[in-house]
């Protein structure tokens, strides 16, 4: 059963989020210190150790079952003619990721990950934002709860990804209303729209932020998000719950994040984020989230794919960190 | 048994390895083109995929076996201080690779690959090359020997390593000596030398690339390189007359790697970086090399740990390419 029935009380809940186990860490800090490795020697690998082990509870973690799910919907500013791809793709890719065709599918196999789709009511689009709020409270809180509910318990590492033609405009237009300045700034080519339906989109997303602009990251949700959007940050905050971190994706579920971050701080303290994607405005989202990503491989895909890519970074991590031996197991000179 | 006894036959042999199957990475090209995502979404992956298929010969390839080989040798050139660490750790991390305690240990076992470590004449270092060549042509042979023997025939993708205190000073003797410039371009701290410290391993580069100048790559491996760099040349130059794709490691393994490049035009081509490294010239060798790094992960542990760790990023190519579903077998539109 989810822990909340409105917007308001999914409000409360992040402010009661629990936070890093500082014990946890500072035992995980001091293991670093006397593995068979000069100091700082696995860079980032390090850092990644440590936070996890944190967020675990631990200074010696493991990393066990590891989830991705994907979010799949239908966005209404489709009309406006945003996508390079018509919408019926949104429901043949979910049987796509259904039968295992999918490139989320192999990197999931791959990083050992157990993946699962949900298809947030596609048949019924979302409002097209140029015209009216995206979806009504009652719609955004239940993707909210489709989204926190999809999260295992036993879950120790979290990815989530989407699906959803026409989304990126969505996400242009969250991070335009989140964090201000030209829609041009935020406005990518998503699948690959040409230089006339960037001019288009940006203009789709202009009038969209201009229309549903707040003080409110999560009506900003509500207004210019999608279904999987909500998802997402529903899946990413029951994550924060169960103290499971997470690895972001690409600029939609990073749009999507940023709506969590905006209106609490330091709600995504639990989250890394996962590679950058060539989507335009993807670095500059990342930086205003003051995240560094891992991976940078021109991946601009979706589905959770750069996310489930740096699966193994972690593992990789963590797997150094507490099967390494020190250097008094080991019988080696400290320098 | 080796296919050659002198430098001068690993030269000849070098000249007459086998290139990359044209017809196979045209078909890969193909198949990449129906699969079902946007058109290059997948970034680097694509390209690695279908580099690999062109050297496994095939346009829907996978990765069997994955060999990690770890090389140390030691160095008389320490002998100048130019290690935070003394000789005798050489010796002790061996121990610890063979009982499975150091970070490359941890990293194979991620990347389901198999490890192995080959200690060369660890207590007859190297001469040191401010003095005298590093090497006899007898001994640099039977380094590029144990190197070309150690790459088993059934071996899909090769990481090759090194351990070896010193040769972050053999290898930057190398890059000034192949690629000219002042020694301070190509030295870096290493294990972590102090200031005081690196000014003195400068000197040290300086006096070995200026008393071994030469125009032949081959022979500057031989008189500045040390035992594990001069096998790691001949596990890579192996692994390309077998059509085994190699992830090239940090700053030592590319300056072993770069010998063979500045030997031979191309003989690098079935050689991919699998990570930029902290340590200083690690992306200015790239660069002249011409590779463009998997990750950077502020790493610099050598081990061959960055290019295991990258093992999984190719696998994960590789995957997607022969894994996904075309559109027309999912019924998705084309777009």
């Amino acid at each position: 059963m989810s822990a909340f029935s409105s917007l308001s009380e999914f409000r409360t809940l992040l402010a009661a989020m629990p936070s890093i186990d500082q014990n946890a860490m500072s035992g995980a800090q001091e293991r670093n210190g006397q593995l068979t490795k000069p100091p700082g020697a696995l860079g980032r690998l390090e850092e990644l150790a440590i936070w996890y082990g944190g967020w675990r509870g631990t200074d010696r973690p493991r990393v066990g079952k590891r989830q991705v799910i994907v979010f799949a919907g239908n966005h209404g500013v489709t009309a406006q003619g945003v996508s390079a791809f018509p919408a019926e793709v949104t429901v043949q890719m979910v049987a796509n990721f259904e039968h295992g065709g999918a490139a989320v599918n192999q990197l999931s196999r791959v990083a050992g990950a157990e993946m699962s789709v949900h298809a947030l009511d596609l048949d019924t689009p979302t409002a097209d934002f140029t015209k009216d709020a995206a979806m009504s409270e009652a719609e955004v809180v239940a993707a909210l709860k489709t989204g926190w509910d999809a999260v295992d318990s036993d879950t120790e590492l979290l990815v989530v990804g989407e699906m959803g033609i026409g989304n990126t405009t969505s996400a242009a237009a969250i991070a335009t209303a989140l964090f201000g300045g030209d829609a041009s700034e935020w406005t990518g080519r998503g699948t690959g729209v040409d230089d006339t339906g960037l001019s288009n989109k940006t203009r789709v997303v202009s009038e969209g932020a201009a229309l549903h602009a707040s003080d409110d990251a999560l009506e900003i949700l509500r207004c210019l998000g999608g279904r999987e959007l909500a998802a997402m940050a529903g899946a990413i905050a029951s994550a924060r719950a169960k103290r499971i971190p997470v690895i972001m994706d690409g600029f939609i579920c990073t749009a999507a994040a940023a709506c969590l971050a905006q209106a609490q701080d330091g709600a995504l303290d639990h989250v890394v984020a996962g590679h950058l994607s060539q989507e335009g405005a993807h670095g500059k989202l990342l930086a205003a989230l003051d995240k560094t990503p891992l991976l940078s491989l021109d991946m601009r895909l979706g589905e959770g794919s750069g996310a489930t890519l740096a699966i193994n970074i972690l593992v990789a991590a963590v797997e150094c960190h507490s099967g390494m031996a020190t250097f008094a197991e080991a019988g080696v000179a400290a320098g």
